[in-house]
């Protein structure tokens, strides 16, 4: 089969194994993928990942022991966890130490003709819900999962920091809690994304000198931490989002002072992802700066690094 | 009247003015007052500090508008706060951006005959709790204000590393809560203090290879701040209930992969500390060291920072 492989530099095989499912496996033929910022980490070396690049898709089950599921449409998540382990058994599945994932740590992805998962991380999409649109369910979950973490109240004020793929996902979702919303980035075109939704915006040259009691970090560029840090309230949470680079300079005096939360987040739920999706809650088409067919997956990635672009995605 | 003055050193003054109470205020005549280790930093330079140490005390109040005050055995909150801001009116008193505090920022200390505070702050001390109790109610205090943070379930695993005057009342806190609680430290004689409540305890060197859902760090150094947070599983919390020096390096990635909170700690709530001081559910006796007169105040701290001491107390 196609597959775009990251093998130290990125190539788009021809004649890739096409690969097998075993029991509890679900041979997925993929429909479209999306390139999210951890694919071009990858390709920089992040978690020294070797094989087929991708997590974020939309497929069509092609086999399965449950019969039926053959034939839907399914996006599925992406950590392949034991099910046995205290993080298992206690619900945490993405914490599982023994997990594998999808694309990013010893399980090739989906940037290929077919993928393979656990059937049990298989969610159908519903009807109405596009490809396009599906292929976001996964970074859709990842910021809902800030909503698992941590109760943010409608007479909040949250500030948001960060316009990429993630940033703009993430303000959407917290709108949603009809909470006093901001988001800080520096691109005009991708806030006015926002913006046309009703979601205030600044650019960060203009971010006002005011506290907020929820601000979260979706730049994971260490100046995009002092900024929103900055921006805490005493007692307030700052939600990191994103991953960063090697070791930060924190003060954690000024933490215990100031009796600041941090909160890391990372994959969250596809369930509810759906629903938004379903009920037209967040604009992901918006989002969508181009799509490339798979045999140009390495130009798409090209395009996925240039400034200015936001989601760029790869259909088979 | 006498003092101890910290003014780039460390001196007991016999002539240093008597504060006066202004509206609002109480003037207290200081029966006992208590070393911690914010007073050993600040002759070290913390906080900039000039004017009369001391925050932790039992006094009587001498003069107060409140006549029914007049005479009364007290404890009194250590930060003095406008009561008009946004912080004072949401409640978050200990944050308001004006406040000074007792013998820290900005407010004369309680290492003197006599000390003035609002009377807002002040809390009466009840009959059967004896002045060397009543002297811990602050330190007992920021070792609740964990409980006011984060919920700790009776099915906890929970982790304390320190075994210093803070880390032996948080220890001493967090097991009333019936959580399976460990107390790591470095020095057997401290540590001997929790075993004979019944608190498992351990050497740091000797410290379990395990996860917890809460560890809380109360030694305020780096390998402390390491260590505990090893020991956090994902999805867990980690308090930060000691200040730091300077900078740290923090490895935010991991905090974001394993989803892990962080919560600085700081100053907490007198009512509750009275109360378990009054019902006898914490030993805070077990921990006084020495009790010197205040003349020998020099001396005290002297003591204070050698090793194996635990609370060093002066008594006016």
């Amino acid at each position: 089969m196609r597959a775009l492989v990251y093998d130290g530099q990125l190539e788009l095989q021809t004649d890739y194994p096409q690969p097998v499912a075993a029991g509890g496996e679900a041979l997925l033929q993929v429909r479209l993928a999306g390139i999210c910022n951890t694919d071009l980490e990858i390709t920089r070396g992040y978690m020294g990942f070797r094989g087929v690049l991708g997590h974020e898709f939309v497929g069509v089950v092609e086999r399965c022991d449950d019969p039926t599921l053959v034939g839907e449409r399914v996006v599925g998540e992406i950590n392949c966890y034991c099910g046995a382990c205290s993080n298992c058994l206690a619900g945490n599945h993405t914490h599982c130490p023994e997990r594998t994932t999808l694309g990013i740590d010893r399980h090739d992805g989906c940037m290929a003709d077919y993928c393979v998962l656990p059937t049990r991380n298989l969610h159908v999409v519903p009807e109405h819900v596009s490809d396009e649109q599906a292929v976001f369910t996964e970074p859709l979950a990842a910021a809902l999962e800030i909503l698992e973490q941590v109760h943010i109240r409608p007479t909040d004020r949250v500030v948001v920091i960060g316009d990429g793929k993630l940033g703009l996902l993430v303000a959407q979702v917290l709108r949603l809690t009809g909470c006093d919303l901001l988001a800080v980035g520096r691109h005009e075109d991708k806030l006015a994304i926002l913006a046309r939704q009703g979601i205030a915006t600044c650019l960060s040259v203009d971010c006002p000198e005011e506290e907020a009691d929820i601000v979260v970090d979706c730049t994971g560029q260490p100046e995009g931490f002092l900024t929103a840090r900055a921006m805490v309230r005493p007692r307030g949470t700052l939600v990191l989002k994103s991953t960063f680079h090697g070791q930060n300079e924190v003060n954690l005096t000024s933490l215990v002072v100031d009796e600041v939360k941090i909160v890391g987040s990372r994959c969250g739920p596809f369930g509810p992802a759906l629903r938004l999706l379903d009920q037209g809650l967040v604009d992901v088409e918006g989002l969508i700066t181009s799509i490339h067919p798979l045999e140009d997956a390495v130009a798409a990635f090209d395009r996925a690094r240039t400034k200015g672009t936001v989601k760029v995605l790869v259909r088979p």
